[in-house]
């Protein structure tokens, strides 16, 4: 194809049921005349046209201007096929043609290019125009639209000039809008318009169709050039190259009279997925009254009619030949394209025009169904089918959402990052002990606080919803409502919380404790009052359709879950194992959190020591329910990670609620808090760190982990393979020390059991030195988790904490395309994650490989680690479906 | 050579002036054979004896335990030629030859492998011993140590049996110390401890001398693969093949009578690099006696008599002869080896023996006389010389040092970490304002800080020496102190400040602001009350050498300095410029803190630039100042980098003067320290991301810079090509953006001027990302200078801030071979930087590459950074000489 083509055919003709090119010819038509001449082909009754090719755009450029050789006859001839065609003739006063010039990339650029209409239009045709439409009105409004548009796009006139003359009309006629000038007032604009013209640019302005026409083409032509679209180009990465086609094509209206119509179908509903013809109708109007909304549409349907109980007649009922026509042609639509389309028609003196179709937007619920329904009835394959659901929509299903009408009434307060999907409605309180003590009432509460620490989880557990003024969506309020399914936004900078008042004032409103708010995690929004919420309902289908995205994914689907409720409702959704089991949360339940401070507080390994062993059976206990859960799954358990000091309150009052419970001198509690306290938590003592400072601290863990193990394995006789994970490690030789520890302990407690377990220790790759050195601790560990938070915040230096501060600008300037912390970053990050795979089975050819950051529930993410070779993802449990569909249409798109 | 050599002659004699090896065969007679051999070859009379090759060894162990055929026949050939150079028969009860066993591996292995000594003693050659020495008590107790010795190492006797044997004979004598006892008692104890042999191993000890023999060169070999030797080995990459040589050499006592003697000679002054001979010996005594130090040892030189004004007789005055000897001995191995020796000798029965010669060590004075003497010399070269000197030990010139007496008398309380060199005494102050006003009174204080910050400067400067309770190696402290040239302690984890009482605690001691302490820099300890120190004093030798470093180095050494004082200190050190500027330590004097506040607290950008032009006149003064004092070299200035947070103070009392002069409220100002607060600063708004969301910061910055560079040209005419630097870059965007404002505004005030000045954009690499995307940034900048500081930070996750905790743990349990801060993280760190140097040389071949981390000082890094290729390495200005000399170092051990 290529150079020849264009040198043999440099225009394509489609109209009249035939067609020169076709859907496969995108580079050379681009999308818009690949589509227009597809249609056509299968014998759609599209407008006829013609499409100039997009290398004569390329010459176009490269010659500095000129038309190829046989542009100019070969564009007269296809205008002859089109004047045939649609029974016109451009230039006739009787029965004029007018025609439309757009541009259309192989690539969408929305908004990018110059479009003109009505052109053929002078003071000869348009008697014709009045003469087939019988409206002088309509006639004199297309002309001076157009005259307004060709001097604006083509001859660079400033659009003002003409806004400044029709306000001038308007005084002098004592009226206010456009549609209170008559026939007469719009021809006398025409005339002060091309005046103007013609002072400005000191030529007349082009009276012959054909002069009209040629400088409309190269005005498309010079739209490729111009800045903003070089500028879109350059940051969608669209070669310049490519190139843009040119859609000539005749004009119809849809308001040519009660014979006149335009409107708007989906051949399924899109809201609901469930297949009946659906759709919106004009009569006498033109598309952009459909879409402004001013004029209430009539259905398409009778059925559509009914359903929403409109009195307006359906075009069923009005139009039923045409009606019959429609119906045929959306099925041969959705047959030929093999997909839900989206139909923009327009009836012209009875005469139907199909303007456009396309795949139509549907919402999460209608997109699984259409896929799932297309499946059985045929039409598609599951691979197709999978690929048809956007993974991110399916969050959607799984939590409420607010009542879309509700929605629309909502006053939105703010705006912050929408942190977990949902919906939820509640009481403002200010603090996690108020959260639970109204929750246990029966009450809808909803937390709020600048950021959440561990110490909050019982109120976020409590809250219907959680709400911050600081952190991003990987701070710890984000990262723990998200693994419990509590909808959450975060770093809504506009929020400021005055907890002495125990108020609050956002978006200038300020509210009290008690006072009902909604979040819509989805969004962001925060919105004052109750807004009603939809439920999330499951059905069979979505059973179904996720069955088929685990036939075809390769990566496995683990979660993250600290506790054996999460760990359940994880594999609900479908979870394979354990990818992240985080036992720090375990310290801050009641009944242990003491012994944790005992233990922080201790001046030495053997107090140290004593306290952890009142840990260690409740540790144990955690673990065996976990395992329990988990039943024949693989769990991945990580030893301590943060800093200490996050164990112990940094407040006076829960300083000495602290000293109190510990029977230790409140000064005590202070100094050993001030000691703890570090400038950058992120990168100070914590994580394999306290395991070589304290290594009695993961012998209590490991033994509680494998007491677990033996327990079960004992008495409920299923296997388990704990796999221990060792956290933030950067060196070899410290994983080595520790993996000696782990092993020691674990052949000790199963000397001590006498059972023998499998197990397997492993290191988080959450540095950048550990991605470094990954062929060094492949040699001392079975599997490698990459930690893609803590990796993202220390190789772009960014703390996640902090981040709201600049990110959110940086993304907005699109210095960062997305932010690093929810879809991973893969020229920097990501060429960590691929190093530290190359370089561990480089070593270990076996290693097990995977990741357990919250980029394990964003499928552009999920579509890296594939193509990075990863054996699983583990994401919070309601991202689980997200993932296992995301994996699928990765393993999809690399099998490719 | 190799196998051949070791199938032919598996054992090599040394002695009476002929050697079968010599110098160069090390990897085959081990370092010390070999060092025999040579000292042999050449004339010096040695101890005859021969040395059994490594090859031996390795062949022993794989044959589990085996000797190779020959070597039997040609160990007894050679104790044959020992016996005859030394007239001596092992074995003879008459002329009995005595020998030693000592390993010898190819490189050192203190203290790691087995030793025995006086090998043939029995019942009966002590005989001959008797009757030689005139001694029988020195017999005996030669005896039994030879019993005790063997017993332990060959046959594997808890010494403890020996030693309570020992006791017993002391009882039942009543006497308390081994002198006391008799020969009698310890011939009566020999047989004591064969008997007791006899019980624990069922065999009767050996007194067959060759039996005897045999025994002593298995163990030798069989403590080869003793664990400690082994984990030492793993611990120093050293390769378990290389086996260990067995020395076998002919004993000599220098307890032999007063015609006999032992002692340590250097052949010039080890303090002072003087060039005489200079030694100590003792008559009648064993080589630890000179070591133990409880006789007072002679001079050898009556010069040396002189010096010490001793009144015990020297050598060259009892033992002419001998003396002249000596005399001819030292010249000829101090020529023949090119080098300061340090030479161990025995006089036994006025018969002279050289043990041991070796390069002796020196202090860094006499390191430096040394080398510069030997090149006037004509005995080395300057690229010798060069490498002759640790440069780490240069410091030691440049600073005051402890005086040695009186820092052995000194009470040390606490050790900290060596932060800066040079010792201080002072008067103990716990802020800066008072160390400022008590500077001013005239008083010497020593600023006594948990951690200090940027407004702690002034009283830095104002003290003689800083102690801080927190931070590691470059901490503010460590960093700010290296730069000012203060000695400076850090993360004294032992020291507890009690601000309140304006008293700290440390080392169990209590001391008030006012006490007395002395610091010392590079030692890190903390010692009570005045200490005497010595100033230093550059001779004319230090500016000859490093000419000669100057001359021989292919990296450019430049200064990190801030200000024009700092700037002039550097260049009379010799720096070619500066690598880094940093801009916000000038923020911080009293005429501009308040303008910079006034900038923070602005609500918009309006006020925000209004502020900011008053800053802009000083910060241009600032770099006239600094293009002034670095004329016609080049000068890196970083722009603004830190988060603002670190301007506002966080104390109320500290707030409320803010407002007081800004005229704002207390509670604007809390609220915007609030507003600011971050969790990690150092990964929070800060570096570029200022110059992005405030670019009018950055504006204001370059064109003070530019100013400053056009000012100059025109008024003062030189030339000046600024360097203008971004931090904290981790996108290629950002790095664009950032550099179109630098251009712009630069272009802007060149044409504002009419000057043109050549200016720079360049970026630091001081992120993970930076590197990792190092291609794309060198497409937008003309230099890369990497930050090793924060790189190392975020590389390996560790906040130099609260490193204190874990980082000297790792380093004491060997997790880590050096502070990361100090010495670069080659296999981590240093992989980046390869990577970024790489990258950015692939895409910009002529890109300049600098580095401006704390780690620009350290000799091993220095090393590092030329083989990475880097164009300079920039460092404090009392570095600079040490990284002089460290480039030259490197450029020599490159071009090897």
């Amino acid at each position: 194809m290529g150079r020849m083509t264009s040198q043999n055919k440099l225009v394509f003709f489609f109209g009249g049921g035939i067609a020169e090119g076709d859907a496969s010819m995108k580079d050379l038509l681009g999308g818009k005349g690949a589509n227009l001449a597809e249609m056509t082909r299968i014998g759609i009754p599209v407008p006829a046209g013609f499409t100039i090719c997009t290398e004569v755009c390329n010459e176009f450029f490269k010659s500095g201007g000129k038309h190829p050789e046989n542009l100019q006859w070969r564009v007269e001839a296809a205008l002859g096929q089109v004047e045939k065609a649609m029974e016109a003739k451009f230039g006739d006063t009787k029965k004029p043609l007018l025609l439309s010039v757009r541009s259309g990339a192989r690539a969408s650029m929305p908004g990018m290019m110059d479009t003109i209409l009505n052109i053929g239009l002078n003071d000869q045709t348009i008697e014709g125009v009045i003469k087939k439409s019988g409206d002088p009105r309509f006639a004199y409004d297309c002309y001076r639209r157009f005259v307004q548009m060709y001097a604006n796009v083509v001859l660079g006139v400033s659009g003002d000039h003409f806004e400044n003359l029709i306000q001038q009309k308007k005084r002098s006629l004592d009226v206010e809008l456009d549609t209170e000038l008559a026939a007469e007032d719009w021809e006398e604009l025409v005339g002060a318009f091309k005046a103007k013209v013609r002072e400005i640019t000191g030529k007349d302005f082009p009276d012959d169709p054909h002069q009209q026409l040629w400088g409309a083409i190269d005005a498309v032509f010079n739209s490729w050039m111009k800045p903003r679209a070089v500028t879109y180009r350059r940051l969608n990465d669209i070669p310049d190259d490519w190139g843009t086609a040119v859609n000539v094509q005749a004009m119809v209206f849809g308001n040519m009279g009660d014979d006149s119509a335009t409107g708007v179908a989906f051949t399924r509903n899109p809201a609901t997925g469930e297949r009946h013809f659906y759709g919106e109708f004009l009569v006498n109007a033109q598309g952009e009254d459909v879409v402004a909304g001013i004029r209430t549409p009539q259905q398409v349907t009778l059925e559509g009619k009914r359903r929403i109980g409109s009195h307006l007649p359906s075009m069923e009922e009005i139009m039923p030949k045409l009606y019959n026509k429609m119906v045929k042609i959306y099925q041969k639509l959705e047959q030929h394209y093999r997909d839900m389309q989206d139909i923009e028609f327009t009836i012209q003196k009875g005469h139907l025009w199909i303007l456009q179709t396309r795949s139509g937007k549907r919402t999460a619920k209608a997109a699984l169904k259409i896929a799932v329904d297309m499946v059985m009835e045929g039409v598609i394959s599951k691979e197709e089918a999978v690929q048809r659901v956007d993974a991110r929509s399916l969050d959607q299903l799984l939590h409420p959402t607010l009542d879309p009408e509700a929605q629309q009434r909502a006053h939105v307060l703010a705006t912050g990052l929408p942190a977990s999907p949902g919906a939820g409605s509640g009481q403002v309180v200010f603090d996690a002990d108020t959260a639970e003590a109204w929750n246990n009432e029966g009450k809808d509460v909803i937390l709020v606080r600048d950021e959440t620490c561990p110490e909050d989880i019982h109120g976020m557990h409590a809250a219907k919803a959680i709400l911050t003024a600081r952190g991003g969506m990987t701070s710890h309020a984000a990262v723990v409502a998200r693994g419990m399914g509590r909808p959450c936004v975060c770093g809504c900078h506009d929020l400021e919380i005055d907890f002495a008042a125990q108020q609050m004032t956002v978006g200038g409103v300020t509210l009290a404790k008690g006072d009902w708010i909604t979040l819509d995690g989805a969004s962001g929004q925060v919105m004052e009052g109750q807004v009603a919420t939809v439920d999330s309902t499951l059905s069979g289908d979505f059973a179904a359709f996720m069955q088929w995205t685990d036939e075809i994914r390769t990566m496995k689907i683990r979660t993250n879950a600290d506790t054996p409720e999460d760990a359940v409702v994880a594999r609900k959704f479908g979870a394979e194992g354990i990818g992240l089991c985080r036992t720090e949360h375990m310290f801050f339940e009641e009944d242990r959190i003491v012994a944790m401070r005992e233990m922080i507080l201790a001046e030495n390994e053997q107090d140290r020591r004593q306290a952890l062993a009142k840990i260690l059976p409740i540790q144990r206990r955690d673990f065996e329910g976990i395992f329990r859960a988990m039943k024949g799954f693989p769990v991945t358990i990580r030893l301590l990670d943060p800093p200490l000091h996050e164990f112990i309150p940094h407040d006076l009052k829960g300083q000495q609620d602290v000293a109190l419970s510990l029977g230790t001198p409140v000064s005590e509690v202070k100094r050993r808090v001030e000691e703890l306290r570090e400038s950058n938590p992120m990168l100070g003592h914590r994580g394999c760190r306290l395991g070589v400072t304290y290594p009695e601290i993961y012998e209590m863990q490991v033994r509680a982990i494998m007491e677990a193990a033996c327990h079960l394995i004992k008495r409920e006789h299923f296997t388990i393979v704990p796999e221990i994970m060792i956290p933030l490690v950067a060196h070899a030789k410290e994983m080595r020390v520790l993996k000696e520890l782990c092993v020691a302990t674990c052949e000790q407690v199963m000397a001590e059991q006498g059972v023998v377990v499998q197990f397997m220790v492993g290191t988080m790759i959450e540095l950048p030195r550990a991605a470094l050195i990954a062929d060094q601790l492949a040699q001392e560990v079975d599997f490698f988790s990459f930690g893609t938070n803590d990796l993202t915040q220390t190789t772009l230096g960014i703390s996640r904490d902090d981040s709201g501060s600049f990110l959110k600008e940086y993304v907005n300037k699109r210095l960062l395309e997305k932010d690093p912390f929810v879809s991973i970053d893969q020229e920097g990050v990501g060429q960590l994650v691929m190093m530290g795979v190359k370089k561990g089975r480089h070593v270990r050819a076996n290693l097990k490989v995977g990741i357990c950051g919250e980029h394990g529930g964003d499928p552009s993410s999920i579509l890296f680690f594939q193509q990075a070779g990863l054996d699983y993802v583990s994401c919070s449990p309601y991202r689980v479906p997200v993932a296992r569909l995301a994996a699928a249409q990765a393993a999809l798109a690399s099998a490719k």
